[in-house]
């Protein structure tokens, strides 16, 4: 891989997450990295991005006292890996050099890590982070002992005099905001903290300003995407939310059972949902094909449509719920799970027929406590092509909404 | 009223809106003030927040030519009153100018504007701007000549040098991001645009630059709300419309037939709403009394709970969305009405059962051109209080949500 050759020899990366920040600017008693999106800590995405790219020998979270339990417990519910938790300090300068200090400090510990050669700092509420500008930084630390990602202004910036007035404005395309992530050569950055004042660790928030004051050192700046903006306001969380539920939308996969009918519709939907709607791939395969399930799962699919033919049985759908739990696909992301029936019996009772949507609640509510979101679908024959784009458009609101509290409702096309 | 006294006098108070944007930084073809939330233009929310203060007198909007007849059709479609259109420049500055020209040429025109005492610009692209804003930078700029709203800036901002360096990072504390709205004695802003040099109307973005530059004022620096912050990529896109569907899900109006079970549901369902659901208000009242429907209309409300003890009856939800319709409540926001079905026969056949669902869905269609979100909703009796809670659960979830490819679905409770 290109970033391992780029990165090779002995010395490893390391990243430092500095997650002791309150909730104030939110609005929120809870402090904005342990804010849920569809039920997930912002921190444990932002975790999973670094964790992900496996050039990251280890991810240091640095949060206060009291959420080291809590950082504890997501860590442990969301299986992430090669994480040491460090306990912050009253600011981020100081939280973050609390969090490289473990590094030389750790040969003493129970737990030792090696000291990084390159360090990345990222902040725990930026979780749409990419290899790519990891990767970036990392290369240009490499060479001039610091880097971080830039973005242009999006307002003007003001100085104001001491009566509130305006001084003077900034020339927009002289100045940039200077984002997340950083990296640095971990001496510079180390001893430019060693070194610094306290009115600096109290103060400050800049750490490329820190590896200039103190270790002479120049950044890099490299210019990032929009997605590495800070998620600060509720705002952001709202944005932040649509983002996953976007990107969690983009794959479907279409399951038939043995049936012609199934598999026609299925193959009819296929088509009309690759046209009208935005999804990245569907397969068609009979039901029992568990490889090809199992190379839908590698592929981070998250939305599965499973077609009966026969009219509503549990037992197949309850199959494919256990691949996707052994798969553990449902860890990370709630899963959308929808069940299409064709030919509905003409002859069964309203009460009957609510009888067995009762049952359909019942087992949505069950599997629900496995992050799989069940909802049923009937297809109720009339125009074929109208009643594809109505179960097209369903499907794909229902996949974008990932709603809770619509699971094992009976949704009709 | 306050507003009013504060700025008693014959001059009167206009805006200014450039809306001459490209879409470039959203990444899409449309500009981002013509993006639709919820079915509407971005620019059509932030006109409407100017609308409603009774004190603006004017509001012009400036959109580059190819964007004229769209505008106009805007302000056609949503009833939007005291606006006049006006041609872009090729830049911001320019475009404000041809929008502050207006005025005083206006005595030539067929439709003659008053030249206003102050003028407030604004961006098309900032919808949630308040009155109390408003207020406040009028206010200064009265005393002060010019001012505007800043917030606190998110992220340092730093200084590059000609090799991509850093060269040094500003004081965040020092420092104010520059927002909109402004606000200036007309003359002053006026004289300032005549007096500046191309290479401002070009290059320059910031008004309260000119009006330091060429007329010697220091503008008044307001800190504004979070919410002014300006739509500027597609995550804010998708925050604004949660933001918008946050508001518009705050008040719940539930009506109810003259059946005891039904006023009986209603009552247990408002209080299960109060308390588990953020709802602002709630009345319960009988169906006819037109009295009360016209007070909740005036009070915003776009969401209606009709409970019905007999079988969907559609007529009486029919006369519902005539007074509606009659009170034009739906032109800015889709409303949402959920038909609640109680004691729903047990006797009916599944398939007959579907028929008059099919009815229903073809009903929802026809209302949806109404901007009117019909859902439908069984209320399936087991235990009450689970079934008041469940029915609760979804209803919130429907408001929210507000999905327009879920109506004219049955959903059970
Ligand atoms: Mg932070
Ligand atoms: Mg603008």
């Amino acid at each position: 891989m290109a970033a391992e050759n780029l990165l090779s020899g002995a010395a490893p990366v390391a990243a430092v997450l500095p997650a002791g920040g309150s909730g104030e600017r939110l609005g929120s008693t809870t402090p904005k990295q342990f804010c849920a999106l569809l039920g997930r800590p912002l921190i444990s995405y932002t975790v999973r991005a670094l964790e992900r790219v496996n050039w990251i020998s280890d991810i240091v979270v640095v949060v206060s006292l009291e959420n080291i339990e809590t950082m504890k417990s997501i860590i442990k519910k969301y299986g992430h890996k090669r994480i040491t938790v460090v306990e912050g300090g009253m600011t981020r300068h100081r939280s973050i050099f609390n969090g490289l200090k473990i590094f030389p400090e750790s040969t003493l510990s129970s737990c030792p890590l090696q000291k990084p050669e390159v360090v990345i700092i990222h902040d725990a509420v930026r979780p749409f982070v990419e290899e790519d500008i990891l990767l970036k930084v990392v290369l240009a630390a490499k060479e001039h002992g610091a880097a971080g990602a830039i973005r242009p202004l999006v307002s003007t910036v003001v100085a104001s005099s001491a009566d509130g007035s305006l001084d003077h404005s900034l020339e927009r395309v002289r100045y940039r905001a200077s984002e997340m992530p950083q990296a640095f050569l971990f001496d510079i950055i180390y001893q430019a903290y060693h070194q610094c004042s306290d009115y600096d660790l109290d103060y400050g928030t800049e750490c490329l300003q820190l590896a200039l004051k103190y270790s002479k050192t120049n950044a890099k700046l490299i210019e990032g995407s929009p997605d590495l903006w800070k998620v600060t306001y509720k705002r952001d969380l709202y944005a932040a939310e649509s983002i996953i539920k976007d990107n969690l939308s983009q794959q479907v996969c279409v399951t038939t059972d043995m049936k012609e009918d199934a598999v026609q519709f299925g193959f009819l939907l296929h088509k009309t949902l690759k046209s009208e709607v935005k999804v990245k791939d569907i397969s068609v395969f009979l039901y029992k094909n568990d490889n090809h399930l199992q190379n839908t799962f590698s592929g981070q699919c998250y939305n599965f449509i499973c077609i009966n033919a026969e009219k509503s049985d549990i037992k197949e759908t309850q199959q494919l719920i256990d691949i996707l739990e052994n798969a553990k696909i449902s860890v990370l992301h709630p899963v959308v799970l929808i069940s299409v029936h064709l030919n509905v019996s003409e002859n069964m009772s309203f009460s009957s027929g609510m009888e067995e949507l009762a049952g359909i609640k019942e087992f949505a509510r069950e599997v629900k406590k496995k992050n799989i979101l069940v909802y049923g679908l009937l297809i109720h024959y009339n125009k074929l092509q109208e009643t594809i784009n109505s179960a097209a458009a369903i499907i794909s609101a229902l996949i974008k909404d990932r709603n809770p509290e619509l699971i094992g409702q009976l949704l009709v096309a």
